[in-house]
Formats: structure tokens, C-alpha cells, sequence
């Protein structure tokens, strides 16, 4: 759940990043129950974080509102949305095309958030050469000739948790500049790599956890 | 990212229940590599957490390690799959598939760390009685009926942000004890319910952020 970013601590906070697409899906679903403005006091009463929050999160978007009435509905959502990088489309590689892998190929939802996986690779030979979703297969060993022919630098893991570090290292090796780790295997990175780790067996773990003790 | 679970505090606390799944998975590839004891200074060298917090965090598990040598690694890895609910199969329902729902159906990756979802729910007449990696889509007003016919407590949230209150509430009012959101949406739940949020797109936008500031 975390970023090594040690540079770059003057920037937007992590948790404040993490709030931010809350904010602008509770807009976006205001704006189409018709409101035009929109304050933090109501956004706040959507989504239980304080309205003093939300307005410290806001004011690292470029964007005022006006006493009273709050800010401009359409204006929020273009503002957040460009903010967060989601109306530019950033081209990603995945590396394993397991289980989870195939799943997220076949998740045509990132796009509509900015994330376009051009391509996968995986050794197995019943999947190089095919496509999922429209997203070609390629083997392993392309992996440095194609990241010459794309303009790729994220790199979406979803290998077996013994080969995470090395996949890694070759990703990095290519000129693979971000890397989302769905594995539950911490990688090592160098500083100036993103690393971005979402691992659902850490959600399961802390939801079991949490409804054996409403059982007990 | 949060649990909402005021009245258990004196429990296992979730940024602990986050890093036991790393410990386990950085275990077993210790097993693999021949290892028959482990140290939590050796873990630790594996995934950049310190030692005295890895202890910390093994002391919530029922298992005590040998000066010098550390933990014996089959034990260890029973003992923290077992606490994590991994060795025990929780059934879950589906809300919605679209896209990610879809993929996460086909996601079979989320069976060996003891989730089985045993049905989804659309009202897509296109998707209703047919199925996806041998799941059952129903329409969502079988929902109740089905509820009755199944032990089922958790339900996978991934409709659409306008609907996911209603869903939310249905599910709820049904029996559902345990929601894993997937939406960007902050559902609201009452306080004995588990709640727990993935947001793909908010990782997205942490990840796209920082890589804008490191191409700066």
C-alpha cells in the first residue's frame, strides 16, 4: 500500500492522492442528479471524511470554489480528473499471464481511469502468440525488443511470488519506470522507481479477520 | 483502505493484519529455497520492514520462535495461514458484472487464500443464467431467495458508483455481513458490518502522480 518515494516529500501526499478519486466519483454521481455546485460540506456528508479535509485535499488541485455555493461541478470533475491522470492514457506491459493476470487483461475498465495495457508476456506456450481481449501475448524474451517499439514505462506484475524480484529487475533493466505490484511478494526497487502495491490477499486477510470477531 | 470497526480496537490492528500475508508469502519462497528456519532479522533483510516490528506482528500469531534459529517455517506458514483464514473457504456473492466483476470471476487465483464466489448477481438479460469460470450469474432479484439456499456472508461490490448504496443496502438487508468494495464509491454501512475498500483506480492515480513528478 505504499510508495517509495523518499525525494519526494513535498509533493501531494499519498492518503490525499488515495482520497481524491472518492471525491471526484461522489461528484461525478452529484452531477448526475442534477446538481451544479458542490461544496466540501456536502461532499463530506457522502463519504464520512471531514469537510476541513476535503477542502485541504482540493486545495492541492488547481482549482477555488465560492463561499457558499462551493465549486463548479463540471469544472471539479475536469480538473480532478485531469489531476489524477486519468483523461491521459498511460501504457502499460504485463508481466504473467496467470489467473489474476488474464483477469486484469480482460478488465477493459482501467482504461476509462488511463491505463492501457498494450501487451503481456508469459513462457507459457499455450498463451504466447494469442490474445486476450485484444491485448497480444508476446514471450518473455520480447520483452526488450518491444519495450523499444512501445512508449511503455508502467509495468503491471502478476507473476508467481518466486520469480516477483527478478521480473522486477528485468522490468527495471528495460527502462520499466513504474511498477504495479499485484503479488504479495515486497519487491526491492531502486529509489527513483514507483512502486505501487495492491495485494487482494491482504483485503481478504484483514475482511476474514475482521468477521471472526463479529462471530465470536 | 479502512475497516470501519470502532468497537474492536483491542483486536489484531489492520496495518499488522496487512503484513502478515508478506511474511507468509516471503516464507514459503524460503521453504522453497530449502530453508527449514527462518528469523525475523532474515525477513526482515527480504522485504524492508524492521525486525522488532516483524516480531511484533508474529506475536498476535500463536507461535513462538528459538533464540538464534528463529521459526520453524512449516509451522510458521500453518500458523499464519490458518490465522489469516486462508486454509478455511469463505463463500461470497458477486454485485455486478461488468468489467472487473467479470474478471474477478474469472480470477480462480483468489481460491487458494479462501475466498469462493458461489454466484453473481446483474440484471443484464445478456449475462443472467449463464456462466463464467463455472459461476452461476442470477438476476439480482433472485438475490434474497439465494441468500436463504446458501451460506453466504460476503458480498463483492463492483456495480456501477450510482448504484452502489442500493446494492450495498440490499445486500445488507439480506444478511451480507462483510462488503469488499471495489467501487471508488465510500459506501455507507451500519457499525457491525465489515467493510473493506479496493480501489484499482486510486492506486492509478497514486502511481500516475508520482511518475509525473519523477519525469518532471
Amino acid at each position: 500500500m505504499d510508495i517509495r518515494m523518499h525525494k519526494f516529500s513535498d509533493k501531494v501526499p499519498e492518503p490525499t492522492l488515495r482520497r481524491l478519486p472518492w471525491y471526484l466519483s461522489n461528484v461525478k454521481l452529484m452531477k448526475e442528479q442534477g446538481e451544479t455546485y458542490v461544496s466540501s460540506t456536502q461532499i463530506s456528508r457522502q463519504i464520512n471524511v471531514d469537510a476541513s479535509q476535503i477542502a485541504k485535499d482540493l486545495s492541492y488541485v488547481n482549482i477555488s470554489g465560492r463561499t457558499r455555493v462551493g465549486y463548479e461541478i463540471d469544472a471539479l470533475i475536469e480538473v480532478l480528473e485531469r489531476f489524477l491522470g486519468f483523461t491521459k492514457m498511460h501504457k502499460a506491459f504485463l508481466f504473467g499471464v496467470g489467473s489474476l493476470g488474464g483477469a486484469l487483461l480482460r478488465d477493459s475498465g482501467l482504461h476509462h481511469f488511463g491505463l492501457e495495457i498494450v501487451g503481456a508476456f508469459d513462457i507459457n506456450p499455450e498463451l504466447v502468440g494469442k490474445e486476450i481481449n485484444g491485448i497480444p501475448i508476446y514471450h518473455s524474451d520480447e520483452f526488450e525488443t518491444k519495450m523499444k517499439s512501445c512508449d511503455v514505462n508502467i509495468g503491471v506484475l502478476t507473476v508467481p511470488i518466486n520469480i516477483a524480484q527478478e521480473i522486477t529487475d528485468k522490468m527495471i533493466a528495460g527502462g520499466i519506470k513504474a511498477v504495479w505490484n499485484f503479488t504479495p511478494f515486497r519487491i526491492r526497487v531502486p529509489e527513483n522507481i514507483v512502486v505501487q502495491n495492491t495485494s487482494l490477499y491482504a483485503h481478504l486477510a484483514v475482511m476474514f479477520n475482521r468477521l471472526n470477531v463479529i462471530q465470536e
